[in-house]
């Protein structure tokens, strides 16, 4: 039922062509079963997508390139912007049979489609690596929020063991609207970049490492306890969530 | 060496009083041992106290009272804002001498004395809290953010278990600028309340619970984990991390 | 806004004192604010205490005498039962003063107020225990369900390493509805419990042990692999939880 | 030894065919060494299959074909139901060639023969699916509590993240009497089913996740705390048991 | 029911006082309900205590005087020998207010009253412990063996810091039928002492150390692993398990 | 330097061709650095194979056909018994062609060749097995136990959830001299086992179960903290391991 | 900007051709953005390869045999040293085309290419490993070592359940100036060779083990724990890192 | 049996008074029994304290001021140097009344008495500490140096947060011959300070920190994943180890 289904049922009673009664039991019937969404208000506010053009994202891994290419049909058809991460060549073929504007981001392992209709936000996001087997996670972010309508500054391998490098890119790093670090290992990067900034820092944990680094949850511990002011953290190797949570930042007002 | 001297020395050189020479062996000496903090320039962007008026932050756990006091005093000479985390009544009693005007929040366990310098942020932050066990950490986050010059709105007691009383509060949510949620237990409302909006959520996990919430541990992955797009993660109970990057994204242009 | 302020308001249309813009505007401002709980309908189907006459039940654990105290007023005023779960002497001396038919149990740890308006369960709760430590989770359990209106079979001291002591209890397991079984250690005993009966078993690990228990941990993880058919777990400790589910059991038609 | 041989017993006593130190000599012979099954009675209590028509379960994982085969044949000729979890369509050929009325359920990865000689439950289970990847689990539970007579309702991607989505479920959700709840990640969807309803909630921790989820552990801690009563929790991925303890509990008068 | 109960059931049988039918009846009831303490039989192949003159033992951790001074008053009434460990002086003068020769075992943090019934072992028990802050441990184990009725030899202070310490107990190690090991911090000694004998290692991890130690977890972990034939490991701090099970080996025929 | 080489230095001693000075630098020389191998003495103690028939042991894991081939050659020449544990068909493949009396235990996953020389325990060695997924460990361990010159009990299929099938084996049960118990999931029949009788339980741990047992965790910290009395524990799926206790035990006079 | 370029800077000042304002100006901004690598000093202190002849060392796992023969060439050109851990056959096959001197260590599983322009270590490294599977570490190690100009000393296969094997090298480690120690299951090495010694220790957990060996973690745990004095510890497998600090000991004058 | 005693035996045999039977003998018995220790030779390598001077320590914690003046009164007796961590000021106060030159240090909480023959170590040992609350074990490591006769440089609150205040002590840093650096939290220091320098670098993990740095575990993992070169590590808050590896390391030639 949404705005123009209720202001029809209203205008009935006051016809008298609905009694009070019926229009009660209407109503009350509606509000027990229908869905927020259903509504035609409220649902706005939490639809990402349509007020931002927000991407609609599919995780890939474990989706055969036949169920992937289903869902970018559906998007073809509803016009919005496609991102699939974590996936591959094989799905990419699939996808591009069906949109052919589609890119593969080899390293990112991320399918996009751009549907051009996503506001930009307002500042620049950078995204520091420490090292280079970090890339796949920065380029998940970094194809994530270019997707979102972002600008984005790579500032990559630049690992707290050789601090020159990272010192180098001091005025890049500063004048970021907000920061994405991706480091495995002992994750000292996020702590490092947040002591040169005063914007927020969103770090991603990555699964680099072996041994005592546990798939990333060294990193993950080490970027949790940051003696940096403004670090928070998202789970291991997620670089389109920090990416969706810096480009809300960037799209702040 | 600040600019004062730097400008000096230029002007040595061209004086003729200074050869270059000796010049660049002084600018050498100084490049090789000065900390960037002598340098008068470059270290201004980092010093998040100096531009914003960011509050100097103790940690009062394992602090006398008379050392709390001591950091008191040397902050009233420097006229910046005072927090003091993790504290009590007696370090609020030492404090109370040196600041009179510091205020005791019982429920944040912190100290606060306001400087009145600290600029605004631009819009609001909205605090949310699970049970009324988490409020500690809530209230410290709620302490921190009005002293570093944000509005905040405490939504307090809205537990997943009880979703009406979250939905009750929909539209104070949805005009938050940033959203701080604090929960122990299960720690799902993060996830539950960045369904609702599209703006950042910082999740706070809290020691709160007990046997397998392993003090905080089981909250702190189920938000890592959070299935809802925009949620990112402090440390247990530290409200103030929390409040310090919502801050930060409140205080963006 | 309730059933007879919804009919108020669409005799209003009808009357034509209110236009069906006004009433649409008044209904959708209504939908965006109101809690459920306003609604006067559906929050009915989640309010346990108002159908079964569920308990008011407060954690006691970090609560003063004084608030807890509080909370009592409250139940007393309103005529519900009550149960305070992790708390002592003192609280219980508070209470007193207030409600003087409140009994405490001190192995349980409980204290309760019976309003003596809950509905009957259908069969009996059997509540078997490994060893005499386990005890006072056991009657937190077993104070719980009584309160909540469940026949009590208390089948303590049964530990997997005195079989003969357990068979002997076969009879009184098998005639219960559903069984809780607290056990720490090992926490073997709900395993062997549910592979004597055919009826629902609800495990509680509790903190019993030393060493390699890790504060029941082990308890725990040994439950949820259960090689028995009918073992479903609750947090370590947790008696009250594991009576409220085998109450709710107990209570379906 | 079982009735009648007992009875012979006392017969041969009666008669005086056996004098009574002979007889005692027989009857603690028996008592130290015969195992429970062999004495007819006292086994039919746990006997859950002979009572109930609880289907063979066989964990199919990690068996041959042939080896499930095998099984089957024994099961058609005792006229049994049949289940095998963790299978696939290789296991499936091998057990048509015997089974020919036997179905492949290939989401929920098994193998179902139903001998139509189950009691039916007397409610509903509803079983509500946090997001599609924790379909094979939901389906497995789904598969098992047909076969053990039970009537079921899907309620499937249903994540906290869209509320609206479940909440729009909630008459489905009420009228169920027990419910089943799968979720991976953090496993937050337990506790707010629990809070809609006041049924027990079976809740399933998924292993669906990356990172910090570990392989479902941190779903299972968060439900292992749910701040909502009425959660017990089985085993990660444990579609299986989650149906037998919610058709254990449909099937208590 | 016991033998003689058994045995004049029998003659009534015989005698046509009581049918078979009626005597099948009252067999029945009794197998179905009776514990097997009642038979009268079985239960002495597990009863340690009566066969071995094995001690009552009392986890003294958590009980007070009075309650521990009841328990021993029991084993003074029964004859039986007594063991209290985890105990305390305040335990022990409760103790010799009923039991006057029961004496208390400081460094072993154990009391004691030996009723003079046990059978002695066959061989010697060493008990080895690495460094001094093992010695509670070690003496719970060796004071509980000597109890059992065993010959003990201490070897103390042995650690795999100090080789040659160890080496020259090397005969004293060879001659025993059993070996205790007791150690903490990375608990390398049973892997050592197990590489010296041929005879079984009993390994008890000690939760001595700190950091990393993780309450004797380290060292427990090391001794599952041990790369020596022979090893067998018990719960973290557990002489008296340890000392059972080599109590048990030394009396072996 | 064996006895005959220090016996003729000796005797150069007392003929005058060597002084003592001389031999004091040699017999220095040789402690230095010797290897106490080479003594001829010492060695003997802790030579278990030398001294008990002890076969070679050889972890099959990570080698290839090939050197595990060239052992068994180097066994053939020696004349002892051998042991390949954790291997398979190619392996055995390989060692037949060397050693023709070779078997190979497929379900054990180990070959054996015995070479007759092995004395033999006192009594029965009883090896339990929870579940027949169990029985690979199981085994091994019987296999082990067998080269090593023990007599087997085996007693499979005996989990917990179904005692009757348990007890109908005690009196196997109590005939052993020692058991090995393997068992997975929960990890609670050493504990059921050890109550019912009087002799050491050996446990081992299977990495029998999914999700929360965690590869064997789950059952190894289950037997850990047994309740009953003469358990002790080695690591997770060493079968070998639990068999060369129980055989060391068994071999004791 | 390097020192000539400061210079020049300095000499138009003197000349007149700058003003100090300008010169400032170009200062201010260099300090800003430039590398600490472009100032033409303080970087040669941690360019450990520029002083050392350290070589390039290169992670090989996951890198493509082309990706590695890509930064031979690198190398080859720049004419330092080269070191590939983590290698196999295939990516030696690429580089032997480029460095037809390198060669590859099998066991080791790495890559080296000498330069010969390597300082020598004063000293010898001796290289411990508890048994035959930790070799691939420790030749990790020992490669590495070699590589970067030690000596090296190779004492494999002497585990502490064999002490006569390890005490017959004593001379050996005792000649050493820093010694390694390689060990998996329950790590003990390290602390008995520690115990012998007085040069530093540097210990290499292995991730050789099964069950309870978690990949290493139990070896890490008991290295960190070492009741020895003079022990550090390194990550799991990590031959080259032990190797590098070993290393740079040895070469301290 | 020493040198001498070897001596005399041997000339017994030349001169007749022994037969080379009876010398045999004597030798196997004592090659059998005798401590290393009792040999008079070898021994003396591993013996630290003899050759270094190193002073006897003693773990405070645990121990009574009574117990550890005793050991005081012995090492006066043997005029040997004394360290005592974890203590404090009644420990000092025992041991002043014995030692009147004992020192207590009370950031360190260790006691020290110098009994000036230790040897002095080659450079010096730099300790750098992230924050104020790691002096406690930065304290403790730099008093152990020192009285192991090394020159110390402190450079302390050098976190990463805050860069320059590291690189302003860049050439402290490189002068030491080696680095000791104690930080908790995310324990990211030690990966920076190797990055700088050359020399080897002890991590010493402090349990400073709160929530998910469980208690120093956090920073022991990522100093064990340093993706720096040079780096190993010690137990948690191991001040002293940390110093004990750095002063041998210090003292090698």
């Amino acid at each position: 039922m949404n705005r123009l289904q209720l202001r029809a049922l209203l205008e009935e009673v006051r016809s008298g062509s609905l009694t009070p009664e019926a229009a009660q039991d209407r109503l009350l019937q509606f509000l027990r079963q229908a869905p927020f969404e259903d509504l035609g208000f409220a649902r706005v506010d939490h639809h990402r997508n349509t007020r931002q053009g927000f991407p609609e994202v599919v995780f890939g891994q474990g989706k055969t390139p036949a169920q992937i290419a289903a869902i970018a049909q559906r998007i073809a058809d509803a016009g919005q912007s496609l991102l699939v991460t974590r996936s591959d060549q094989s799905a990419y073929d699939a996808i591009l049979a069906i949109l052919p504007g589609a890119r593969f981001h080899e390293l990112a392992r991320s399918i996009t489609w751009d549907a051009g209709n996503v506001p930009r936000g307002r500042g620049t996001i950078a995204i520091a690596a420490a090292g280079t087997a970090d890339l796949p996670v920065a380029e998940e972010a970094a194809v994530t929020a270019e997707l979102m309508g972002n600008t984005i500054e790579r500032i990559y391998d630049v690992g707290v063991a050789g601090l020159h490098r990272l010192l180098a890119e001091h005025s890049r790093l500063t004048s970021a609207r907000v920061i994405i670090v991706a480091a495995g290992m002992e994750g000292a990067l996020p702590s490092v970049v947040a002591g040169l900034v005063d914007v927020p820092v969103v770090a991603v944990p990555t699964s680099i490492g072996y041994g005592a680094s546990f798939g990333g949850l060294t990193a993950l511990l080490a970027m949790l306890n940051s003696c940096a002011i403004g670090v928070s953290v998202v789970n291991i190797d997620n670089g389109f969530g920090a990416a969706a949570i810096a480009s809300a930042i960037n799209h702040l007002d």
